[in-house]
């Protein structure tokens, strides 16, 4: 057991925070960096080149994962993995998962700084479109490394526009050579913003993640029919984007019926056809999802929903149903890890938090495949995917400087 | 006073019916032939041809609007003018408008089978963009011809992929050179499927349109704030989206309201921004319209709406906002040319009866520019805006029959 500890640079590391918050700026403030456009292509060559200046090697997979290695002195061990991602929602902010990726960065520059050869090597990676803003869903590129999804199936999803993500990784170059997953890590460390306002209101400095919010996702069709806006008597309509609002304002009633044991509902996306004046649409989806603490609550949020379909579908004269059903993925934190993160915390002097996951993350994929653990830092007012998220380098430190020492005593052993 | 009537020729009529619906198909039987696609390019060709083929001059103006002209004795004298449109909705009907057109250049046709030469040169125009399916508002190119709103103002107007009404001309290299309106004219018959029930509930075979419904229109804005649509608490919640679903449900109930006084509320389209899983929406815009047989009815349902508003943006906890409101014309016609349609409805045998038009006709631009008649000829159940628009020749002939011996009184003066 080292008896040292290190201290990361923060200069360096918010220097490079700062430089990221330059690359796909918002429109107030934060970032609009979407996977795979030039933008996110204009942070990884960024990111790239300062791995390679700092000499470590940097491999690209099938999917974009990029993966910098600062080499140990046993190459052929298992090695310790430091990841998040670099992209950003539409409307996001300049620290959920940069966070995680430049902490990870600034990590093996600390090391660097230390003189210090591990036994393991440590790796950074950048994960590809974990947010799922521009391809559906979200972790899309971590699920595949953990073999949680196939490679073909992440491949082919495709945005808004029809442009799937194979197609959008040779526009950008960003179609790497090297497998994807299919290695044995050692472990796996994520550094990430809380995206909640419980360690600021408790003012607690790390959150040591042990498990998340339990959460239903649904894809609800609403299916009515066409008809003229003026002169179809009420009776005869059956508009689809009405069903669609009664699903939406049913979906918002769920969540204020649970918001006093913190269950969260959330219409997440309404599409229609026609959606224009003059006819009445046939056709609507509505994207819903329903999160809560415990897997009961969770479940009862959803069952009222679909209890609530009937009327709705009643009420607007159009046919309702869930089109697709979903849980996220509860993660799975290696409780070893925690424990040793708890204490490594203590010995700093920093205080810290068992925690609930309320957002989903890259590290929930990693769980299945190696210990893996998330650490939360604290951000202003919980306030995330948003363009006010903000966040000060104070509030960061000991998350990071406890990410670097567990990183060394792991890649020490 | 002409003492012998003429028949037109049906099964030709039917014939270019049939022709029509060939170019643009829907994916359900009907139409979609949206304003300046290839598709209206496609039956603009063919039209301009049957026109030229029959000896008729064709000219082309600035807003895309064709004029078949069939000379008469007298070209000095304001000619008499049949039209409608040749564009449909996405999902549209194969009568809607081309009744219109297509009865207009049967109208020709048969006078030619007469071998009678008018006193007054006859023409039939097909409108540009009647539809506001594509380019918004609705019977764009009949307002400009009859100087309500200026030229610059159609042309600038834009599709959903900001191309414009000037762009879209030229690409179907339909930007004519003669000036839009500006001339005077003898009077306006348009021919047109009920797009309502009334004509086949009473079995009537012809209506004469003497008003129209009272019309209420609406863009409201709905404010609110991003957020991760995980951690986010309810009670921090600006749900755009869901702000708007209020304001939907809103509008439908109060159509509900006033539905047995033949009152209707119509949700039009539902933007929202990002609109996408994982972000709380932050904006989102609702179109809606309210319509009624008397104007104290539009306005009451009108303003219930605006009352609604408060507690929508209280229960979401957004603003709301109304951007903008409209009421649409009411239309203009002429109390003579309907008491003289109705006095040759009857010499031919036909039922009629007076009925106010719901739903929006190049007409009611027209009708401030010169005497005008609206005939309105029965279609199944009244459905319209929808593949499923359907109508038998035996319904049409009657109407069309009136059309004809009318503009041949009217050309002959």
């Amino acid at each position: 057991m080292a008896s040292s500890r290190l201290a990361p640079n923060g200069a360096r590391f918010w220097s490079s925070i700062e430089a990221s918050a330059k690359i796909g700026p918002g429109q107030a403030g934060g970032l609009r960096r979407l996977a795979l456009t030039p933008e996110d292509k204009a942070m990884r060559d960024v990111f790239g080149e300062w791995c390679r200046d700092a000499g470590y090697g940097l491999t690209v997979d099938r999917l974009g994962n990029m993966f910098a290695r600062r080499e140990g002195k046993r190459p052929d061990l298992p090695p310790v993995l430091i990841g998040s991602h670099l992209d950003t929602q539409v409307a996001g902010g300049r620290f959920d998962g940069i966070v995680g990726v430049l902490g990870g960065l600034e990590v093996l520059r600390s090391l660097d700084d230390a003189g210090i050869e591990t036994e393991r090597a440590v790796e950074v990676v950048n994960w590809t479109n974990e947010e799922g803003a521009r391809f559906q869903p979200p972790m899309t590129c971590s699920a595949v490394f953990a073999g949680r999804r196939p490679l073909d199936w992440a491949l082919a999803r495709s945005d808004d526009n029809g442009i799937t993500v194979a197609e959008a990784l040779r526009d950008i170059g960003y179609d790497g050579d090297t497998p994807v997953g299919g290695r044995v890590l050692d472990s796996y460390f994520e550094l990430h913003i809380e995206q909640g306002p419980e360690l600021e209101d408790t003012e607690t400095q790390i959150g040591l993640v042990t498990g998340a919010y339990f959460a239903h996702g649904m894809r609800i069709s609403i299916s009515g029919g066409n008809g003229h806006s003026g002169p179809t008597a009420m009776r005869d309509r059956r508009n689809a984007l009405v069903g669609a609002s009664m699903v939406a304002v049913a979906v918002n009633e769920v969540g204020w019926r649970y918001a006093d044991r913190d269950g969260k509902s959330t219409v997440a996306r309404i599409e229609a056809w026609p959606n224009r004046p003059g006819i009445i649409s046939n056709e609507a989806t509505v994207y819903v999802d329903f999160r809560a603490p415990t897997a009961p609550l969770a479940d009862r949020m959803a069952a009222e929903i679909r209890d609530s379909l009937a009327d709705c579908a009643r009420r607007s004269q159009c046919d309702i149903d869930i089109d697709e059903a979903w849980q996220f993925d509860q993660g799975a934190f290696d409780p070893d890890l925690v424990r040793s993160l708890a204490r490594l915390a203590d010995e700093l002097g920093s205080s810290h938090r068992e925690i609930a996951s309320q957002a989903g993350h890259d590290a929930y994929n990693l769980g299945h495949v190696c210990p893996t653990a998330l650490i939360f830092t604290p951000c202003i007012g919980g306030i995330t995917h948003d363009e006010r998220e903000d966040t000060r380098l104070e509030d960061q430190l000991p998350g990071l400087t406890l990410l670097l020492n567990a990183v060394l005593e792991r890649a020490s052993r």
